[in-house]
């Protein structure tokens, strides 16, 4: 795969050796897709034996010596340009990560997370915490004993936070969530005190037909600029967006046939996920940089697109009546009533329900209770209750069952702590973005309204996507911004667009 | 995966390294599936560097000297049992395919093949053999040099038939195909004689709406016993069985929205072939015997269903009520109407499309021509005009065009010489074993009129099914029908029948 932008001979061994790996990764994906969408039920057990093999295949190429030797010695070259010095940081980080952990503690952590998730979807559809606390336990030890294994300098939870968040330490979390969790409450206190508040809209009981529902997504992503030729959009429990290769990107969207804003928001979330893979630097194929830079980074394009675009006026006048061809009961209401139902705020326990103000108190809940995991030993038993005062404090109700408390998320479930931070990074980061590219392009509104998202996407492409994992997140936040990460921006849009709401 | 049927250390040794390879193959299935069914179109390229890449490293540890060595040990081990023998047979076999054949000489045929199957379908579609013929050309002087790379002892024919038939020799197909040829084409003239000779049937015009054949193809595969939580039925273009493991067995079929047998007919041919890999023994899973034996004896159970149960009179009785609530103008015909129109014997030019008599002539014409590539050189300018000549002796019709002559068949294109002989052995063995199952279980009518399939397939699981590859081809045919292939049965099958029709 010559390309041109490689030259390092070095490098271009590690790359000639890598396409294994990338084969593997690539194959890996559309089985995943598979599983989550058109794989037959009884296909599970047999599929698994699967994963594991291929998982322990591709960290045996990893690690072969010859090819740890080869990114060693590259490491050392001087003059590397930036695609090459991408590659040779996002290998290393990947073979360090490996070689750090005993493959018994990988193993076990893998047999345990494995079990997990079935006891977690037991317990959840059972309301019943016990079957789940003895995971829970043995995922929080093993997680401390990972983070001891990675070492940190300043804090375990940093071991963990860099999983999903190249070098984001437990302190610049802290520091931001701090900054944030005091101006986000009194926001929220204000809707929840203003005149206008409403517990329910009458848009949340209106039921639609899922055919005509998909078309209505599949019609939005097309009016972005969704690339059919080089992606689907189909049906799974969760929606997800799953980069196979950069020509071919596939989402998900869910469909409970009521309540449509779920479903459209669904997919235009994920359409910015997808957005990010699919313009990624076509010339980084097979490469280990034809990803995106983070977490957080992933995010703050999936939220751009769903708040900043799908949740705006401007967005919901520029639709409303292609809308109604889709979902007649639209009639009844104007683009105003529509707009209330995109942002509606409320007490909400299940954060993925949540608004886009009190989305970070859970965020936060999650984040504070994942650091003291990993600070002290916790009882198992004490966290529901834990959960449960915390929500109350920050959200202002209290769960009746575990389903919809304690238990509600996956990630504990799949070992994925250190996780949850990177949402609400994301969403601030979306904001930043907005208004850099406001400051570059003019008004967000504007563009909507002339259907310019090409200039919306050349920009995207130009500042991040087209850059894979090229810089470490924070470099890449840098150049793009000129600033680190900063609540303000999302503050003061927050502010704006409630104040007119509320 | 520990399963009692493996004893020997040595084996089991093999089978650990082996999983590796088979993890890839399963991978590689899932993403053959996806190409072929739901691959946005422009992932194409991308995808074929995947695959590229997993064959070199499959091929890698297939030829891995402790690998090797390995089998090579085993093979010369006592006292292995038959499952062990399989094991080491089928390894020893891929391993000697491929050292035989030199890295360049495989580059140069699959890179060859890529490109001639591009240059063959502008052919087909433009009906310009000039664009093709050059590659045609290249493929049989490559398929030659197989052959000698690959070495025989008689015939090097031989050495291509051995790919798709373990053992088979050109010798034993000349054999077959000379006492077949003057019955079939006797027989044939009996039909095209006869006073009820039609040309042409009226449901062939019967138009249907897609949704409702896709529901009746879901229903007879249902009434047949498809597990669905362990499969499934999608459309493409051309029908297609794939089993990616044994707990996830997938079928195709086709709707060209008129000339409704077609579709119903691959659907239950497909069937036949899924239902196979289905019930291969699943401590087989894992393991390099989890596929069917061979090319015919795969193709022996799709005709088998296709043939021996889908175009029976019995079949279209039992279920002409069901039928015509997904087709209603079935109502317009009788039982005998539409047994008939599925068991049309007429002079046809597309072998695909071809009765179950006259099918017979269109692979014979194949193995003649492709014996005659293997003995003398050919001049690939004359071989359309040997083709018509050939067609018109055994079919009684002159192709008009390279498109419904020649150029038909993608095997060719693809490389695939020596694959046609075992479309006919897989019939003439689905008659074979037709008849052995009704000496063991009692009348095949009698089993649809009950529905008894379940005494069909435990049958079929019993004597092939759950074997896997464990035993060659001739030796499983041995084992399970007391002697050889032999035409006879299928002769009179066809014999009994058509009199009746015709």
């Amino acid at each position: 795969m010559e390309n041109g932008i490689f030259s390092n001979p070095l490098v271009k061994k590690i790359l000639k050796r890598y396409e294994d790996l990338w084969a593997l990764n690539y194959a890996g994906a559309v089985m995943a897709w598979d599983t989550e969408t058109y794989m037959p039920e009884g296909a599970i057990a047999e599929r698994s034996l699967v994963f594991g093999k291929l998982s322990v295949l591709r960290q045996r190429l990893l690690l072969h010596p010859e090819f740890v030797d080869l990114v060693e010695k590259a490491e050392k070259e001087e003059n590397l340009n930036d695609y090459e010095r991408g590659v040779v940081r996002v290998l290393k980080r990947a073979i360090e990560k490996l070689k750090k952990l005993p493959p018994d503690f990988v193993e076990e952590f893998s047999k345990t997370v494995n079990e997990s998730k079935v006891y977690w979807r037991k317990a959840k559809s059972k309301n019943d915490y016990k079957l789940f606390a003895p995971y829970l336990e043995k995922i929080i030890e093993l997680s401390r004993k990972r983070a001891e294994y990675l070492g940190y300098e300043e804090h375990p939870y940093d071991a963990l936070l860099d999983y999903y968040e190249e070098g984001l330490l437990t302190r610049e979390v802290d520091n931001l969530f701090s900054r944030l969790k005091p101006r986000i409450k009194s926001l929220y206190k204000r809707v929840l005190d203003s005149p206008k508040f409403i517990e329910k809209h009458p848009l949340e009981e209106e039921k639609y037909d899922v055919e005509k529902m998909k078309e209505l997504n599949k019609f939005i992503i097309k009016e972005f600029g969704f690339p059919f030729n080089h992606g689907r959009i189909d049906v799974s429990a969760h929606p997800f967006t799953i980069g196979i290769g950069i020509k071919d990107v596939r989402i998900t969207s869910r469909y409970a046939g009521i309540d449509f804003r779920r479903s459209l928001l669904a997919t235009i979330h994920e359409f910015g996920h997808a957005l990010y893979n699919l313009q990624i630097d076509e010339r980084f194929i097979g490469t280990p940089i034809a990803n995106g830079a983070s977490y957080s980074i992933h995010e703050s394009q999936s939220r751009f697109w769903e708040n900043m675009i799908g949740r705006s006026k401007t967005f919901i006048e520029v639709y409303y009546d292609q809308m109604k061809k889709f979902l007649p009961f639209l009639s009844k209401y104007d683009v105003l009533d529509i707009y209330r139902y995109f942002n509606l705020v409320r007490p909400e326990l299940i954060r993925v329900e949540s608004d886009e103000i009190s989305y970070h108190l859970h965020i936060i809940l999650r984040f504070e209770l994942e650091k003291s995991f990993m600070e002290n030993s916790v009882d198992v038993n004490e966290l529901p209750e834990l959960w449960n005062s915390k929500i109350e404090e920050y959200i202002g109700v209290r769960p009746k069952t575990y389903s919809e408390g304690i238990l509600q998320d996956i990630h504990w479930a799949q070992g994925s702590i250190g996780y949850f931070p990177t949402y609400s990074m994301g969403t601030i980061l979306s904001v930043q973005l907005a208004k850099k590219m406001e400051s570059d392009l003019g008004r967000l509104d504007e563009k909507i309204v002339n259907k310019e998202y090409d200039e919306i996407k050349r920009w995207l492409k130009e500042k991040i996507h087209r850059w894979g994992s090229v810089y470490p997140p924070k470099e890449l936040i840098r150049k793009v911004m000129g600033e680190d990460i900063i609540i303000e921006p999302l503050i003061n849009h927050l502010e704006n667009k409630f104040r007119e709401i509320y």
